[in-house]
């Protein structure tokens, strides 16, 4: 028997009577069955890699007693909520325990110092609707709102449209409570608005992606909801006009809540798809697509402003005067993203930012590198930030395609970072990003944070396997599987 | 010669060693007379270490050739801007070099990404000035805005008067560059409003008090500047019916962007120390100072609302009409902070935080503290957020005052925590509150966050001595100086 199958062989005992001693202290939330394996198996990178078991967590004090023996027996844990995550920073990499918070899914919300306090598996959107209902705004908005859960949306960071005005989840972060990898609790920040007591570990775990600890509870900070929005659509002849508009515009004092942009091959895309012109009087156009929110007279003014402002800029404009008006500008949007898969089988979707003003820079060099690889790359994305979702279509099973794409993804990267931009504004690294961190940081970085990784998580249990370590997408097969997010 | 005697001759060799060093390195950059070592030994709360060296680094690759050297040789570094801190957290304890950043003090806007980067040295009023003068606003409002830093307000994650409604200096920091404790350089965050690539050190650095890294440049968020600001002054004849109206206030949804409450303890102050009433008919009041913000006709609105809510509820009130008026009244809050001293010649000035639902009974807690401690406990703050300035007035001469004022504070503290509050809002821990940092923090939290500093600093040589080392303020003798922020 060689040393590595006596390892193995030794590796596996201690797993079983790891898992045994999770099923004595944890009765009734231990599955290993393959269905609930499989499904807790992959996200939405849909990758596959199998835990060995999967505890769906009912109560706090349970995260604790999962990692105390995940840390005894030195098992990978993967904490998980949806598992909707882009990247593959919700699959289990290494196997071991995939540790489903889910269940913890409670929204408590106190009007008077406008906080809500919530667990990791609470639907980012749920907490939206449940704090509008007492006229409260909580701004984030992740596209994936629907299903993500405000756990994953604290483990990415995660931004969304609305960025442009009201910032990324971290700005909404108070109080988290949780647990260490090594199963002693936290209490990281309060629901409070200051805190300034000791360092500040609390916002390190924000953007962590389950590598430093497990949240069980988030307190975040509400807004008040602005009482009116406005929602107007622009089309331009090129990107560079829409791009150029965009700068004005922040240079000419306006302050949009959204502020999207869709680049022509994104809406030529959609306009092959579904059969219609979306400005009848401009085909294939560049768009933006424009939200203004806050006291009513002020959004009057700035539509009033907006709309002079784009007289000699856009080609043609539309304004939703009804909110069902604005959801049918809304749906433009959805329909490029949806549309994308008309021309391949497979998106890699990015999330890169680069400064305002280098926007214009970033789409030449989309449009380059599209003639470059023969393969399209649709952008759209919230421009208000510099938050560009740079798509690249290919098809999976042409091997010449994939290696196009892959060698495209790492021009644009080095592109993204040459412009003073970041390899990821709001998905996080994962899986996916990681063969890019040594583009975007310098080693004395990296090894700063590895080494708090390492002081956090001396013995690695915790999502091992992501943001640093090189990991190739391509050589691995994703699974065909329908998620409850996808289309149709 | 006893081992101790030796390792300090060794140390003492090392040190000179060093200091040989540096001067090589950075010519003209290093004092070591008494008087620049003096004026560097001690901040605002005027207890002097003396330091070996001083040095003036006048570019920002200085201060990674300093830490270098100081890495090497294992020197205690401390860095210092304005030397403003209130809690010893810029007192270079162990001695070493202090690293005085003031001179990066550069200032640039950029109005189309509505950013500004920043010096460390940059002081935060000047900012807001220049800002301000291009429409643009950073909110972060320190009392201490006319003198202190900017890296100062980084380095204790500082607060002031606007939290309530626009958040603290970590809300407004998306990138810094700066040098860790080895003198590796470091880019956390970027001038990109999104930014999710790695562990979040950026936030970490936040509120670290100088024991992590040295900034040598900060990119802050700006806002488009309020058109409209609004300042009124309310009366009550009782701490419990000022504060039961701040929380009826966020009820109603009501959105100030200034909250301040003044006790009766620090109106009588005032009005002995003045012979003036300052709302004659109704002497020894508790005061609400109120300020609202926005768009004219929302400012508008909001103050018909605040007045018609404050109708039945304030005894006398008083609204600024112009800027003057203002001026006026946000005088009688610093008349209350200046009085003091005329009650007794040393106060503790803390700034704990409590819900503010909490806040009537932590006032409640103070006056019986008053008498049972029988010194003057005189609070004011920012109510809007539950951040409150708890003083304690004792004769410094009198060891018997010494001794209540002491035990009084500790009580303070397990009184704030017990109430779910924390033990530092705004100024950080420093030397001031290390002896409570167990009452605030369980061991594994202690234990994360010096796992996390040694990690980031193995040899401890930044800002050795603080946070984390209980330190008995009582001990020290404050110097007696005049530093440039005293009053007349």
């Amino acid at each position: 028997m060689s040393m590595n199958r006596q390892s193995k062989n030794n590796s596996e005992g201690r797993n079983q009577k790891a898992l045994q001693a999770l099923r004595r202290k944890l009765p009734g939330r231990v599955s290993v069955d393959d269905e609930s394996c499989f499904a807790a198996s992959l996200d939405n990178m849909r990758l596959s890699f199998m835990p060995d078991a999967v505890v769906k967590v009912q109560a706090a004090e349970e995260v604790g007693a999962v990692l105390k023996l995940a840390n005894k027996y030195t098992v990978p844990v993967t904490a998980r909520g949806a598992g909707s995550s882009a990247t593959g920073s919700t699959v289990p990499l290494r196997g071991g325990w995939v540790l489903d918070v889910s269940a913890l899914n409670q929204i408590q919300i106190n009007t008077v110092s406008r906080m809500v306090t919530v667990g990791p598996g609470a639907v980012t959107a749920e907490i939206q609707a449940q704090v509008e209902a007492v006229g409260l705004f909580y701004p984030p908005d992740p596209s994936s709102k629907k299903y993500s859960t405000i756990g994953g949306n604290i483990a990415c960071n995660a931004g969304g449209l609305r960025c442009v005005k009201y910032g990324v989840t971290r700005d909404y972060v108070l109080g988290l409570e949780g647990f260490y990898a090594d199963g002693s609790p936290f209490k990281l920040g309060l629901a409070l608005k200051k805190y300034v007591s000791g360092l500040n570990l609390r916002d390190l775990m924000i953007g962590s992606e389950g590598t430093l600890g497990v949240i069980t509870s988030a307190t975040l900070k509400l807004l008040l909801k602005p009482e009116k929005r406005w929602t107007g659509m622009f089309a331009f002849k090129s990107e560079a006009a829409a791009l150029k508009s965009v700068v004005a515009l922040f240079d000419a004092g306006l302050n949009p809540s959204i502020l999207e942009f869709l680049d022509r091959q994104s809406v030529t895309c959609a306009e092959r798809y579904t059969g219609k012109t979306i400005f009848a009087e401009c085909p294939r156009a560049s768009i933006l697509l424009i939200e203004l929110d806050g006291y009513p007279a002020e959004v009057r003014a700035q539509r009033k402003q907006l709309l002079k402002f784009m007289q000699d800029r856009a080609q043609a404009q539309r304004e939703a005067g009804t909110e069902a008006q604005a959801e049918a500008l809304w749906q433009v949007r959805r329909t490029c993203s949806q549309s994308m898969f008309s021309i391949a089988d497979t998106k890699l979707n990015e999330d890169v930012v680069v400064p305002i003003q280098k926007q214009a820079e970033l789409i030449r060099y989309t449009i380059a590198l599209k003639k470059e690889i023969s393969l399209a790359t649709p952008t759209f994305g919230h421009a208000g930030d510099g938050n560009l979702h740079v798509h690249i279509m290919y098809n999976r099973s042409n091997p010449d395609d994939a290696l196009k794409a892959k060698a495209g993804i790492k021009k644009l990267m080095q592109k993204v970072v040459d412009l003073g931009g970041v390899i990821t504004g709001e998905h996080g690294v994962g899986l996916a990003k990681a063969p890019f961190m040594e583009i975007q940081h310098s080693k004395a970085e990296i090894a700063a944070m590895l080494a708090v990784k390492t002081a956090l998580d001396p013995k690695g249990i915790l999502n091992p396997g992501k943001i640093f370590e090189p990991f190739e997408v391509w050589d691995h097969e994703p699974v065909k599987v329908t998620l409850p997010w996808d289309h149709r």
